[in-house]
């Protein structure tokens, strides 16, 4: 056998979780050995999450080891850690196309396998899912027992969500299992008091044996029984407490915990597995892991390596897909931009949900730690608390993706646009973010920000837009100002403009015609100038409009294209029920019914993974699709 | 002088808090029973929140006597506990105005008064806003040192903002001290596990005092310091564990904790309050109070005295406005409906977030306690978790308030719409709500679940269809399926029909017409009828048509009007933007061009409190409105 034969000798063999129960314990690290290999050569040439699964190895192949999947549920939290999964449930040969348009998605994904059993991709939701399959399977009365098991990372459970989920699961009859797979790091460092706490946690093992034997002699003598559970809880947290002098938050909730356990002894995680795995009641399973682990340059960056890029796997040299002279990020705009604003002006302060380097507010928090807040998952908590501080006078700044921002909706309304608090939302990855996929792309942010009363919405179609429009936020709101921009690099290596302040509800034709007008927000302005461009090969007059703000809407342009009876063509990077498409039909129902707009964006439905330019075709509002518009318009 | 003048001898002498801080703590028992007295005699005839209220008297007084407010902050967790506050903060005479429009809002407001720091009305987001607060002060070193104290429920502490914003709290420098108003109750009775705690945690006096002591010691001897204060928090936990056998969820948090204590004390309030006014860090005070405390009928029952209506003081005898014979609310419509079907179907099981009573779940919980699932304040939970339950084939009602649902916004996408899992929203309060105002309409309901691929929305005119539509969603739905109903009562007595399934999408014209066509949804259809009867006595042929679902529009009542070439007004109790006027626009747009389109509906700004008929009149949407519209557009 040659050598690409023999490297994955065990890993080979399991076609399914059946495959795996069949090998012997003892052969369970030279498999997770082999999966780590995998992931390496594989992430290596096709860029994918890298640390998080790297970490999850061990405990993944203990979960299917001792849980009988797919009748038993595993409901992985954010899923980025779930590889090891995917290969060991029937998708190692489909893992070359991990997320590539119509492959493997990069969470997991119920549409794609029934091993994956709920929707991942946005934090927390693990336990509160779990919790209601766990509910379902006993009111059921399922035979026999359906073990559900939420994996959560020490990130994930600092979430709202998450703590509302452990709330219910202590109260609620469950036979829940929650594996706590703390790394102590989020994509970035962890915060938080939860956090700090986790860190603290100094159970023994001799504690934990003592206490699971005292557990079980006492559930056979029959003293334990479900209704007793809560009285004997206290006893053990006391018990507990007593011994190892430290407060453990999940038995404050009565939730019995085990651990912390090294997650990387496999053969130790199927046997303390096995043994809990049939108690009854809420548990938590706490297991210290390496973020990276078994690759030691991930191992030694693991923010670094969260999301790497490609690699070399012998050298560990990330290879840049950044060549010099390149545009910049916008993220890296707006934090770069952040900064400058902030030297400048000492009531700028900065706030982001665990992603001080996804967003950039790590430049500013490099250089002014006290004036950035990184809240952890806690998107919520970021506006509240950004509206606490714009209460006192100070101009907060919040750096959330789109599609998290989702989850600040109503903390945005009540506790932000209410009182027309000046906090200014720096909305990244807006619009089509590429391979995350269906649950990363920020889709919705025009449509649901424009129902809030008194936001101001704009986005920027370039770098110094961009900082156009931060410089306008500082320097002149009075009320909540949105600033969405998409992920990925700009397009003019040199950013770096003198900052000026536009005028609210101002945008610009960029190409003058007479035939019909596109209106549009964003980079995709300039897509729409291209098509038009194409469109004048072909003999047709076309204008393009940046609106730049989708609220307010810039009047004087939609009454000048109105006055021209020219027909619209509106292009978004997000979904077209409600946002610009939605306000300019809305606005020409009003003050100029014979306007005939036409509506291009993201529909009314799930995007998938693929590259930027593919799904942008998909939806239909790449330059050809533009194109084609025009010409069934005007070629009629 | 009279009996009426003697009465709030002391109250009446108290034009702002600074008038109250004249007082010896002797005066304050007294005070205290004033208010009572007032809030008693003004609430019996104008009906408002009065068991939370009546609770936090004693805490209210000492707060402001003890802080220097309005230099110092108080930010009052959802607040309809703040009435004693708005009779110390000036208000007293306009109190006679409370919830009436153009009078106090129910809530303090932060444009009403300079004492009312923060939008309150949604719960748990004090402690974030108040952090917010805190860390500004500190950012901006203010001098003398600002306090901000939140005052937050037991029920609102168990949300996962609060915890967020407690999470913070613990790990970012400020001095927020946090009073945990603990009167075991929500508006209905407290669930979760965070609660259980809160009702063992038996610290008891002696402690406190010895380690206040302690603290103090080590502070003046220089021990402290705000580096060291973690491992000073962690050694006082566990010798707290040690002496009182039990765990304290926010000593795990590192968050110093004092308490429990009499709420009720006033002078010990007081005299706590001061102690711990100016140490420094996070802290909580934990006070037991009860709700309703000094009328006894409340203290009896205080969910029932939550909001009571008009009562007789003198006997506590409430005095219902339910006439015999009378329509039911929807809200028992829908309870009744729910446990109907329940009673068939056993897959049917429901969810409430802290509102059993509110929403009417508590018809199906009283007769079928293991199929409802009260999970407390945690709107984003409820919806993940009915994500998890239907997940395994179980049919999930989840009965929310429109407003408190926004917080569930993302939720509904990722875990349950994203892969269209059959739960069934049941919207409760949307649309105009009257006197709770600006926080509690359900004004967006409409428009940010149209943005939600693959979501039925629905709104049903009566009692009948709003079965019919939950029937329809129980025996049919594969995904998602919302249903909005509004507050208060319907308009048939005779509300029990046999049930049928509504084909979904299909809405129903109500009146027949020739020159124009009112498309409406839910109960303003017969509004809508109304006006079309007053345009029919000045010669005009108008057609009303009940659109019934949102989403999927009805296109064949669309291409019929279109066809018919008439006019068109929308009108929905919601906001104009992106609702139904807003879909009706998009697919006039797309599919009929020549539609004239005219939007009736809340405006895009946040409306007031007020009878609902006030402001359904402001609004712009009730008869006369509509009427209007109709002779605009035709009259011309």
């Amino acid at each position: 056998m040659s050598d690409a034969n023999d490297k994955y000798s065990l890993l080979d063999t399991i076609a399914s979780p059946a495959d795996l129960r069949k090998l012997d314990p003892g052969q369970l690290p030279q498999l997770c050995s082999e999966i780590r290999s995998f992931l390496i050569e594989h992430l290596a040439v096709n860029p994918g999450h890298f640390a998080s699964s790297m970490g999850a190895v061990e405990l993944t192949v203990a979960l299917h080891y001792v849980f009988n999947t797919p009748y038993d549920r595993l409901v992985w939290d954010v899923g980025h850690q779930a590889y090891g999964h995917k290969l060991l449930t029937g998708r190692r040969e489909a893992f070359v196309n991990n997320r590539k348009l119509g492959g493997l998605s990069g969470f997991p994904n119920p549409d794609e396998s029934i091993y994956d059993t709920f929707a991942a991709g946005h934090a927390s939701n693990s336990i509160s899912a779990a919790l209601g399959m766990a509910v379902a399977s006993m009111l059921k009365h399922e035979e026999p027992r359906r073990n559900v098991v939420a994996i959560v990372g020490d990130a994930s459970i600092s979430g709202g969500l998450a703590f509302e989920g452990l709330n219910n699961a202590a109260n609620t009859p469950n036979n829940l299992l929650i594996v706590l797979n703390d790394n102590d790091m989020s994509i970035d460092h962890n915060v938080g008091a939860l956090n700090s706490h986790l860190a603290h946690l100094t159970a023994s093992r001799w504690y934990n044996k003592f206490r699971f034997k005292l557990y079980n002699i006492l559930k056979k003598s029959g003293i334990i029984s479900p209704r007793r559970r809560g009285a004997l809880l206290r006893f053990n947290n006391s018990l507990k407490s007593l011994l190892t002098s430290s407060q453990n938050i999940f038995e404050g909730l009565n939730i019995r915990y085990f651990g912390p356990f090294d997650g990387h002894d496999v053969q130790k995680l199927v046997k303390v597995m096995t043994d809990i795995r049939d108690m009854e009641g809420p548990r938590i399973l706490h297991l210290r892991t390496v973020k990276g682990k078994g690759y030691a340059p991930a191992e030694k960056d693991p923010a670094a390596w969260h999301a790497p890029g490609k690699f070399d796997p012998a050298t560990g040299v990330r290879l840049s897909s950044d060549k010099p002279g390149k545009p910049l990020k916008y993220q890296d705009v707006f934090g770069k931009t952040l900064l400058e604003l902030a030297e400048k002006d000492p009531d700028i302060v900065a706030i982001t949900a665990a992603m001080p380097s996804g967003t950039s507010a790590a430049i500013m928090q490099e250089r002014m730690p006290d004036r950035v807040f990184d809240v952890g998952i806690s998107e919520g908590h970021a506006v509240t608390f950004a509206g606490g501080l714009a209460k006192e006078g100070l101009k907060p700044f919040v750096a959330i993706y789109s599609s998290f921002l989702q989850r600040a909706y109503d903390h945005i309304i009540h506790d932000v646009a209410l009182h027309s608090l000046p906090v200014t939302f720096c909305i990244d990855r807006a619009g089509i973010v590429g391979e995350d996929g269906a649950t990363h792309h920020g889709a919705f942010d025009l449509a649901y920000m424009r129902t809030v009363p008194g936001m101001t919405i704009a986005a920027p179609r370039n770098e110094h837009e961009l900082r156009n429009l931060m410089f306008t936020a500082a320097t002149t709101a009075h009320g909540p100002f949105a600033i969405r921009y998409p992920r990925g690099a700009g397009h003019n290596p040199d950013w770096h403009n003198d900052m000026a302040v536009l005028p609210v509800g101002k945008g610009a034709f960029l190409r003058r015609g007479k035939q019909l007008a596109i209106l549009t927000l964003g980079p995709v302005g300039d897509v729409a100038i291209d098509a038009a461009e194409m469109a004048a090969e072909k003999g047709f007059d076309v204008a393009v409009a940046d609106m730049r703000f989708l609220k307010p809407l810039d009047t004087d342009i939609l009454k000048e294209v109105a006055a021209a009876a020219m027909p619209v063509i509106t292009v978004e990077d997000g979904t077209v029920d409600g946002g610009l498409g939605g306000a300019v039909t809305e606005w020409a129902a009003e003050f100029a019914p014979a306007m005939k707009v036409h509506r291009l964006g993201m529909p009314d439905k799930f995007v998938p993974q693929g590259t930027p330019a593919q799904l942008t075709e998909i939806c239909g509002f790449d330059k050809v699709h533009i194109f084609n518009e025009i010409i069934n318009i005007l070629g009629k």
